[in-house]
């Protein structure tokens, strides 16, 4: 019954495989390899448009990076006040970018909303010299609180993002995730809906350590070979990411681990929830579960095997927010998830009122 | 013929089956996996001494982060002006220690010798506001012409760095080919002769993508966290470090790969100094070798296939630097090098005259 | 009718005369004259204990640079939401920081709550490697509303702060007109309140430019000097800033300052609250005024010659805030403000309904 | 005897003057008052042609902001390795251009040649990737060792840096002293010849502290309003500036004093070389004398009350090096250096053998 994190979890045999067959005999170094060459013409096929991609070994690295890449050093980049980038990266965004500045906004479950970017804009006035100038906006899919965006909400932040002239970024450790939801094309999810540069992770979604950074508007890529290599994060033995990348890619394996994680999470979400005494923190729209019940029953759970964390809870509604002695707690499952840690955990709270 | 780095090698199999071996099912995220819990305990043991260490995935990451928590923003770090981290990392160290000044020093065969450190660092003046303070001493073992100091060398470098309270850091992106030509203990080459914190490379030897930064005095590890973690570095899943190292460091595996590859660059070196119009550059003590010749007997070589670096001869003695038709240049062995490649160039350079 | 600002006011006599004596003949440079020396030791003598304090030109230096001293670039400093460190300094704390991440705090009348602090705190555990880790807490006095802390807030927020192991800042850019207003000491409003460091202002109260950072606890001041000239803010001819000072500290010239443009700010919120459709936005506790009229009101006066700012209405509370015909804005008065324009404005505010 | 530096002496009158006509009263802040802009359009009448001029209080700050106007963080700045940005301002360029590398070229008399600037360049491909990217180049103008590059040497050295793609700074701090010595126009030895970014001073000739930061290829000034406010260098009472310069521009000052200074160090040359016992290390081509004596014969002249600095000899030609028991030593005049100071010294040395 491990729900911490689909970061605790494997990797698929098939990307596995791909390492294997990458790792013996000479390759070129410093991603000049050719299953580094090859993951960049697959993911130029999917996203159907002429992309500039990189890939990386960690999540924090394809955020940071990318929007060191959007934003200046004197520059602010907007962001859900408890985006990752903002609450989880140990200031890695602003390192990269050379101390800019981050700009947290509030938002129900995990969304920036329309009203809060414009109303966070107006006191950033272009060209106002004491201020930092707006650079970026950054959108997480799926968000902090394992919520979807439509693309017509991607579509009227980057609206009015791009009419502030800011690039717009997205988060997306957990992208595929959130395609399988919407069931839309990648483009439809991206560049489509007005995103300029795709944080696009494997790593939680069955690779090893792989994401890539990607750049619809290629012109703001013109730096990156460096950004990236000045941060260490050029692997001397690229074909490491390359052989992943190309395997999550190949035949749909991506879309099918995505898929096993999201019903994974739906059979949680709608098994606990019939359970007496817990409540919806924010509804499961990808492979993540966000719930409410009394404290003393996790207690309970965690007690019987339950590995999975309390959350904090300031995206939530405040009538909906958890009593004194209630916790909003987090499950979150991955391709390895089994129906016998689902079935263990709903019998638990079934069997614990 | 493929001798252009050791970066272009393979991975050893033992290193592969542990990354499969971690691979499946659950794990704790960052670091805290049991590999990564192993392989720190192993570091340990083979350096023979309480140590804190930390696994990365590139050798860039290792130097610059190790410098970072040596030097602050306005402090400097005395290196060789041809060294990897003053020359080939695009500015990573300045980039993490937040701008802090590499000074680098001239030095016969890529060694800093005791008085260029003496006169450099008198122009440094603790507590001359005007100057960058000096905080770190970095060394490469192996050096970037492929030679490798001496117990005393390294002693005598470090007693003068620490004489000026000075910090030293070694470069070990080849430490195991130093070692084994030295024939001495990991101790004896780091901490029992001054060194404080060390880049441990791994995957020059036969790993696909691991490093350890050591530190051998802790209190200079106490924010290293948090810089790793900043600079994207530390990797959710943990495990693929951890089992890199694990395996690396089983039953001697990363001495008898470093061992082969010196190996080769010695049949390589004596082969090629034996046939005629070939001079060396320098001597040949790890797993590199440094030669020159004509440079119309190069194209030669290289339209017949063999692969390999034009050098830059900064380091070189004046008298020995190459003439107007003559090019420096550069072969590098891995564990994974044939009898067979050496062979097919020893052939070409014997029929070649 | 300028109430824009009291960066728009000029030099009080005495401060030019003291630049004039200082600028004649030979001087020690980079403020090893003597008429640093003097404000150094008279600023000692204001504080009444061991200070180690330091000379600069602009607030933003002052505030930044000292910050910098009690943050590392993965740390967080804590600030009010609406403070100048975070909204109008383009970002310089982060720069000087290195990156470090300033973390805003919403709060009535420009003031941080005990209980904000509390549970803001709360999301940055110590030792939680993905977050950054607390460092600072910065408090202006004068705040951004015009009010001024009570010796027992500051207290207690030190104290909370202190008790989580961070340094406490105070921006004193007002520093001379928040004292005139409690009637304390120096010495009661900082350090026997647990100030740690402080901005010592004088630029907005009668200096041409000149602040001076005052480390209460000195070992915070070690790296001071090379983050001053670092950042190019050690002057040359540093009697510039030695002269200004001197003068600024002789014979309660600061005070006597600050209390003429107390006393006009109060002259003026008093009329103006007096004539009929103004309302207060906040109390007017120094030299600066905020209240709420129609703006078509506000238009008429500027018409008229009146000079002043709109100003944002977050740190309001709710019901006070302005409709939608309303304006929030600000007068600051200096020791400059005449009687004769407090009168035109009263004037005006009464003539106009 | 006081000859340590031309920042030891004091503020010509007419600045002074200036300073106190614009000290009473309101006027507008940060640098919109009416001297500051006026001093603005004398730079760009001066420099006969559109320019983008900041004015800022030191020489660290317009050198190190005018670099980081001109590189990236990834980018490397090419110097003197014996120039004030490398050696004497704390890190300020590394600082400000956000880890930026400085990479110092040697040359005799504190000049970059062609042949070492070409050179130096070929290390530094443009794309690739693992090298920093060669961005700006920067030279001083009078030298550190006193001594005036010709127009065509500039315009060489520029001719190279643009035919490589970078950008070309001047580090003006006594570029008065220079344009006396070539009597050129100012548009002469900068733009004429390649310059596209000054650094302009006032304060080592007669102004309290004033230097221009001016930008000949105004596109490279975008950002520079937010860099110098982040840079904590935007005055709020910006006429403290203006006034300086304003004066500083009038009919002719600036040339009169860097004039003045220029005689005094011809005096104070000839007659020292006259003397017995003294050898020259550099030519006096401004207002700095370099000259080797018997270190016991300096030890006399400072007991006899002659203020000079020790100098580094690292720019000397070999054979004219100072022996064991000599020094190489700097003298430095300025418009306040009296005919008695020279005579004093100049008769302490023929007195003395």
């Amino acid at each position: 019954m491990n729900f911490a994190s689909d970061n605790s979890a494997g990797v698929a045999p098939q990307i596995l495989q791909s390492i294997a067959a990458a790792s013996a005999g000479a390759a070129a170094a410093y991603g000049a390899d050719d299953w580094s060459q090859r993951a960049s013409q697959r993911l130029g096929e999917i996203f159907d448009t002429d992309i500039a991609s990189y890939l990386v070994a960690t999540g924090t690295a394809a955020n940071a990076l990318a929007l060191s890449a959007l934003a200046r050093p004197w520059e602010a980049i907007f962001c859900h006040e408890e985006s990752h980038v903002h609450d989880d990266e140990c200031g890695a965004p602003e390192f990269f970018a050379g101390g800019a500045k981050l700009v947290g906004m509030a938002g129900y479950a995990g969304k920036i909303t329309p009203d809060a970017l414009k109303e966070t804009l107006s006191r950033f006035p272009r060209g106002l010299v004491k201020s930092s100038q707006p650079a970026a906006l950054t959108l997480s899919q799926v968000t902090e609180a394992g919520t979807v965006y439509g693309l017509d909400e991607i579509r009227a932040l980057a609206a009015i993002a791009h009419g502030a002239g800011l690039s717009v970024h997205m988060d997306g450790a957990r992208f595929a995730n959130a395609l399988v939801t919407l069931g839309c094309t990648p483009a439809e999810m991206t560049w489509k809906v007005g995103i300029d540069a795709l944080s696009f992770g494997a790593t939680k979604n069955g690779a090893l350590a792989c994401e890539a950074v990607i750049f619809f508007d290629k012109r703001k890529a013109e730096a990156f070979p460096y950004l990236r290599k000045r941060g260490g994060h050029t692997l001397s033995k690229g074909r490491l990411l390359g052989a992943q990348m190309t395997a999550y890619l190949q035949e749909g394996l991506w879309l099918d681990l995505a898929a096993r994680a999201n019903a994974a999470a739906r059979r949680l979400f709608d098994g606990l929830v019939a359970a007496a005494g817990v409540r919806v923190a924010w509804p499961c729209q990808a492979n993540e579960v966000f719930l409410i019940t009394a404290s003393e029953r996790l207690k309970r759970w965690r007690a019987a095997g339950a590995v999975l964390h309390d959350w904090p809870t300031r995206a939530i509604a405040p009538e909906a927010a958890p009593q004194v002695d209630e916790t909003l707690f987090r499950l979150v499952t991955s391709f390895e998830t089994t129906d016998a840690e689902i079935d263990a955990l709903l019998a638990l709270a079934r069997a614990d009122r």
